[in-house]
């Protein structure tokens, strides 16, 4: 079956405080996001690479290859609004019969070996999302008042999230809820049971300059648990 | 009013792939737990620090203490079967009318400004409590199934966790029960409301061997948000 990576860059920059974007900052010499499509491409030279970029940040990410002399082969897809439609505008170009990973472009400390295990696992039953346990106490907000909760019964979710295209052009199909923050949701909400596969606790998403710094410390260490 | 800390440094070490307990490893060439103490006695070098060991450990404690010099008065007690044993040990020897933090051992990042910010917390409003905003979208799990949940409702919780004295030597009081995970669920249970304050995202808890690396990153970055 076909593999397809559909790399999400959606940043604008404005969390990080910082003028650049964080797809683009550097970890380890070279800016995140080739990092990131580059651990898919290493699971499987084959695989198509679709990314997602606000539109006006396309012709600095072209300058960027340029001058890392980044090669890996890839499409560029213009970002929509939110996460969903940018999804949206990638699904739109993928065919039924092909395995679909979504992947955030912030989390390039993604190991082959779970990329390797969610196509796998999707590929027998039809989807797989990798989760991990939180690793503290937890507890339940609501407005003024909090209530602890079992931190046992619920996981942190990761990205790759991957299907099969079939699964992910129907899910699309439906009209938008404020509730589909990830692919996992959308894909649950048209009815499919979602399949949950063993994540990797270094594969964390870049959202702050102090996460930038946790990554260079990870890469270090060689760490890809 | 008085103020106590309670530091609570149980771990055996078995998680961490290490034959040290991770309390003694070394952060930035100085032992993770005085770095902890550390942070407690630069808010205010008047209060009472209480450290909880494994008795098994107590004299290695003494041994490091020798060797890095390290001089900020503490009164050793020895640890329980279980945390809340431990807890329970150290809450024997406090007195009402103080207000006393219970503290991860293996908790050094945390900032002044967070203990100062639970102490007149707690001063005030009997409890409070640091929590932080959950980073990635959560399920709930039950069995083979599981299920979106909604993150924002939620917060990854953390330690100083400071009460009046009083509350938690009432709380200690009560039949052991095993959702008490920590002091804020036991005073809770107690007939308490906890007070939420808002937490430090780099003041993370030390339980494996990366954890340590993630925290040298944070160390050299200087940043304590």
């Amino acid at each position: 079956m076909d593999k397809i990576a559909v790399i999400v860059a959606g940043g604008s920059g404005k969390r990080m405080g910082s003028e650049i974007p964080k797809q683009f900052l550097l970890l380890g010499g070279q800016p995140v996001l080739m990092r990131t499509m580059r651990a898919f491409h290493d699971y499987d030279p084959e695989i198509t690479i679709i990314t997602v970029l606000p539109a006006d940040q396309v012709r600095y990410w072209e300058t960027l290859c340029r001058n890392y002399r980044f090669n890996i082969p890839h499409k560029i897809v213009p970002g929509g609004k939110s996460r969903h439609d940018s999804v949206k505008n990638a699904v739109a170009a993928i065919s039924p019969g092909a395995i679909v990973a979504v992947h955030d472009g912030v989390r390039p400390l993604v190991s082959v070996a779970l990329i390797q295990t969610c196509f796998d696992t999707a590929a027998i039953l039809g989807n797989a999302i990798p989760v991990i346990d939180i690793p503290e106490s937890i507890r339940r907000v609501d407005g003024e008042k909090s209530k602890s909760a079992d931190r046992s019964a619920y996981r942190l979710v990761q990205t790759p999230q991957v299907f099969r295209s079939e699964l992910l052009i129907r899910a699309f199909r439906q009209p938008y809820d404020p509730s589909f923050t990830d692919e996992a949701n959308l894909v649950e909400a048209d009815g499919n049971h979602i399949y949950l596969v063993k994540g990797q606790p270094s594969n964390i998403k870049l959202t702050t300059t102090l996460d930038i710094q946790i990554a260079e410390a990870i890469l270090e260490s060689g760490s890809d648990e």
